[in-house]
């Protein structure tokens, strides 16, 4: 079966998953083709080489100089009318990318994305409008990176009510608190995080519970299939005595919270480095699922498993 | 979507695998029929009441109990021929089970299953046949019960090559593993799991490493689609110092091996109680996923999300 993807954004993940797919075009019976990329720069489309691209990306910073091939100056909206893929990959930070999602799915293209903001904050609408138009919606990589929790959630335990999550699923606040149980100060630990390229942009994101946030939003949303009723939210900047505390995200039918905690000695969230943990109880079961959270390779495993899922109609009974 | 069962077995898992189903006949869109029941004393068959069913066998130990309805006397083919179920269910321990399986997915049935000899041995005909005729053979609960191991092999990561597993797969070694680390000896140890109903009829499949076998082979089948060219069994009878010793399952490609192993005091494969665990390494990520490995609600519950699977035709990459 071909497939015919359009990838948008061509950051570090972008650019992974180029890697990813140019490796493994063909896998289980589906035969990937990336017909467009769209960087800040334009969108190029055709018959262009994966690989080329990545190349001019890496060392010029802009897709638009890729010699031979025409740029397109398109809208998302023209983007999708005129390259009309089977698959739309979102690998951009674009907080508003819903409406592009949304042209999408209604065009019956089926949309794979990274980007948590659109999926926290509209699933039901996107979730609606697939399974109206007889497409899917994967987010695998929004929560975890490629650790497949998503995928866990919802094509698993489907006869078991979710009672409670406990989740660690933002690295950089893990780096700056085992850094501070380590005897440095909030201030120092953030300045090595910073050095390192381990916050984001805007640090708020992580250091606040934002990051978290959105992806607890996200848990709940596939838990459940309704919008958390009651919220909290606390970063890690007022965290005095770091020992085993974590930025711990709980999930539970109805609310969802973000807040520094400390944990027992034994405790499986108690993670470092760029190592997620997620704490699942259902009515049967209780289920620890760890792996890495980020990285551009990761994330791009888990964009990857989508683009299969997608091709292949998988169903998403949550 | 109205969907009708056929359950073969009716034990312990098959029985709250009846408990699940009457509780959640309708979910995601499926409404399941459960049209006949088989034990070794016969077949119920038509509009019976799913608890009043497990009320007799529970009761009296035969299903042909049921006063009010004609019990019949099928083989496994003619079960399939006069019933015709869209799913066929085992939940038996029957060994030869992979006959009647065949002859469900030529006839276009789906199979779910929680016994693990049919698929350890018969895997490749078997998936070979489901997708000729295009249905699903679905066996979640053969490895780690209701914890999706197997979910998490065949429908993600797709992007990855497992390079390597390390597993925890029997419950009943690490329980006699465990009591002598407390100072028992192996025999005391058995005597106790055997007291406790904790051993297979047989103890030979737990205590030679029979059953993790199994298990290491149909992890080897998902992960790699082929039979594995090497094979070691140890059990733990020659274990004497205990401390930190489990019975290892591991998995790559072409090899399995099964043997009691010394392990690390912070492994994440020193579990105890009936926990299993899974140590998987891919090309790109290291996965740990741990949960419950047995008991009658938990494999119910994969095998009820296996159901679900095949009521929804979920493709099976792997």
């Amino acid at each position: 079966m071909k497939v015919k993807v359009s990838v948008f954004g061509f950051g570090t993940v972008g650019r992974a998953l180029a890697e990813i797919i140019a490796e493994k075009r063909k896998v289980f019976g589906v035969e990937l083709n990336v017909v467009s990329i769209t960087d800040r720069s334009g969108t190029i489309w055709g018959d262009f080489d994966l690989l080329e691209a990545k190349e001019v990306k890496e060392s010029t910073g802009k897709l638009s100089n890729i010699g031979e091939y025409e740029v397109y100056d398109f809208s998302p909206q023209e983007l999708i009318e005129e390259v009309k893929p089977d698959i739309l990959v979102d690998v951009s930070s674009w907080d508003d990318a819903h409406e592009m999602y949304s042209y999408a799915l209604a065009e019956g293209i089926s949309v794979v994305t990274s980007n948590k903001p659109p999926i926290a904050n509209h699933y039901d609408e996107l979730i609606t409008l697939a399974r109206e138009n007889g497409v899917g919606i994967f987010f695998e990589s929004t929560v975890m990176a490629g650790t497949p929790i998503i995928g866990l959630l919802r094509e698993n335990l489907l006869g078991e009510e979710i009672v409670k999550m406990e989740a660690i699923v933002n690295a950089s606040t893990t780096f700056i608190l085992t850094r501070m149980e380590n005897g440095k100060t909030f201030e120092e630990a953030m300045e090595e995080a910073r050095t390192l390229g381990i916050l984001e942009e805007d640090p708020s994101k992580d250091i606040d519970g934002i990051d978290a946030y959105y992806k607890a939003k996200i848990l709940h949303w596939v838990s459940y299939g309704e919008q958390p009723e009651e919220e909290e939210r606390e970063g890690i900047r007022n965290v005095k005595d770091a020992r085993n505390v974590r930025l711990v995200a709980e999930i539970s039918k109805g609310r969802i919270s973000v807040a520094p905690r400390k944990l027992p000695d034994n405790s499986p969230l108690l993670v470092s480095e760029v190592e997620n943990a997620a704490l699942i109880k259902t009515e049967n079961l209780t289920l620890t699922l760890k792996g890495p959270g980020g990285g551009g390779k990761v994330t791009a495993s888990g964009v990857f498993t989508d683009i299969i899922k997608a091709a292949l109609k998988f169903p998403s009974p949550r």
